[in-house]
């Protein structure tokens, strides 16, 4: 039976064998919901870069620069990291240079896995159909918030878990604590990753909206995937 | 109010600030346990070191060597790491340098708190009521096992932070996380930490009576701290 497994942030990455597997990359709060969503809106492609530097000297290449640190847009960047954002027609057929605190890092760090998935709430269902129909095993690499472990991943990787339970074996103590989480919390999912340390810092730059769109469950059906250079594409 | 956090892993230590702090170690299965067990039966100390090394050149100074890698006990060493060796009328009044896969290294990487203190299902209530009476903030730092998080550990951090909940504020995800873990686990201990994985590892070593053993909530009224150079005293 294929294998599932979750890392809760990616200081911990390194304690998992990556080669050979799927690794499900998740920044609930906001990257790879802003990606997904992107890609839902007709965006060509993105690119993960971890220095703002680099994503700028991308712009000459045509590409939109978007970007926060610490929850806030980077100063002369075209986007921020809101969802909504990503939804304007504007977007459609863009290349958007992506730098963020938490979901790059966790992307440039699944770099020897054989297949790097963007998952969100978003595209939930579209994310577990294709691992359901895949064989390899599979990691959930949670970006957290500056290293840290935080309630909206967590929750996102349970819910993924509970999907996958009947075609694959849950591995690891992390499993099985954030699946119980999410199986626990199903109905309430909002109020509990508001309670969220990461949420309230977030709330104090009013973005209680695009928590509530990045908590919807399977709007998008796109499938992200992260190639060479760390351009993703759909 | 004073704050109480949980750190899941020695990995993420580095995300905590833990000077002016109190830090609880925690390692269930199975080093704390057994440093409480020992002082519940007149251990005089315990020391804490990181390489076998360094432990068989305290035997010459009186020391009892004790100590596991990956679960076994160190070959040559008069101790392993059951609690029911440290429960022998042969340990009244003996010093024991100790050296374990985890546990050790939860010691050392705390070693910039104000304090250390020993923690484990044996001594809850004891540890409790010395974090309730004193004014500090609180870390609770699970010693994992190799770099991940475990359920055992994180049971007892939703236990200790059960127990201060009162008189605290509860800080950070991984708190809510494994508190909420903990109050629906709660009468169901032995069977949630037996699903563990580490469990399972250590199951195959035969030591599910340590593994019950570990997991009586209060039976010991006794309070390790770690001392200078990482002695233990009670």
């Amino acid at each position: 039976m294929k294998k599932i497994e979750v890392c809760l942030s990616p200081e911990l990455i390194n304690q998992y064998a990556l080669k050979g597997k799927v690794v499900v990359v998740v920044d609930i709060f906001r990257a790879t919901s802003c990606i997904v969503t992107g890609f839902a809106n007709h965006v060509e492609s993105f690119k993960a870069v971890q220095e703002i530097e680099e994503a700028k000297a991308l712009a000459k290449d045509g590409y939109l620069l978007a970007g926060e640190r610490g929850g806030q847009k980077v100063q002369g960047f075209d986007l921020g990291n809101s969802p909504f954002e990503y939804q304007q027609d504007s977007m459609k057929g863009k290349k958007v240079a992506i730098s963020t605190t938490n979901g790059t890092q966790a992307i440039v760090k699944s770099r020897e896995a054989d297949e790097i998935l963007i998952g969100a709430f978003l595209n939930l269902e579209t994310v577990a159909e294709y691992l359901l129909q895949q064989e390899k095993d599979v990691i959930i690499h949670c970006a957290g918030w500056k290293g840290s472990i935080n309630l909206e991943d967590s929750l996102f990787a349970g819910a993924l878990l509970d999907e996958c339970a009947e075609e694959f074996t849950i591995e690891g103590d992390s499993s099985i604590l954030v699946h119980q989480f999410f199986v626990a919390n199903h109905d309430n999912l909002l109020n509990v990753a508001l309670k969220s340390s990461h949420a309230e810092r977030l709330r104090n730059f009013g973005i209680e909206k695009d928590q509530e769109f990045c908590l919807q469950e399977s709007v998008f059906q796109v499938l992200p995937r992260v190639g060479k250079g760390f351009e993703i594409h759909c």
